[in-house]
């Protein structure tokens, strides 16, 4: 009922998070990964777009911040920093179902 | 005894390859994505470089070109184009353990 706004951006699929190595090398977005930050790599959002990711085994919620590209492998639609990964509890699983919801968009 | 020259790359971890989404998706190169090329996603090596991988289950390898970048997974270190994971045979499997070689450097 919010004349011409769109339907909000959604997908399901699986999460992953980043390898310690990654710890300070540049993402394609030109920032610095670092483990502590709510960051994220999603393949098509813009950089700077904010997504809410809910694990639905625990109901767990986080949002973070696009600033890379990935994954690339089947059913996979985002890579998480450890922080996130944490915050919803998929670091021990290593790759876990999830939601995504598009909370903010990227700042022209 | 080739005098001067560097030991070459070598590295082992797990390999998985592109799902279809990508085919015609830009890479981090600024190449397009095409299954059927012999390329690859690599976190470091420079683009254009030429990779030698070997499935040790069933000694098969391939040449693969590295026009992109990832994987972010724990313990991956290459994405396989379509055609590269067919010929070592990591398709139904989705991730495999293989061995990289670099066999030729990229043109500066």
């Amino acid at each position: 009922s919010c004349g011409g706004s769109k339907s909000a951006f959604t997908q399901s699929g699986g999460a992953s998070y980043y390898a310690d190595k990654f710890n300070g090398r540049k993402t394609a977005s030109g920032t610095t990964y670092r483990p502590n930050k709510l960051t994220a790599a999603h393949n098509t959002l813009p950089f700077g777009t904010v997504v809410k990711v809910t694990n639905p085994r625990n109901k767990r919620t986080v949002k973070v911040t696009v600033t890379d590209r990935g994954p690339h492998a089947k059913g996979r639609v985002i890579d998480l920093s450890r922080k996130a990964a944490r915050k919803i509890d998929i670091v021990d699983a290593g790759v876990a179902p999830v939601q995504l919801k598009v909370v903010r968009a990227a700042k022209r």
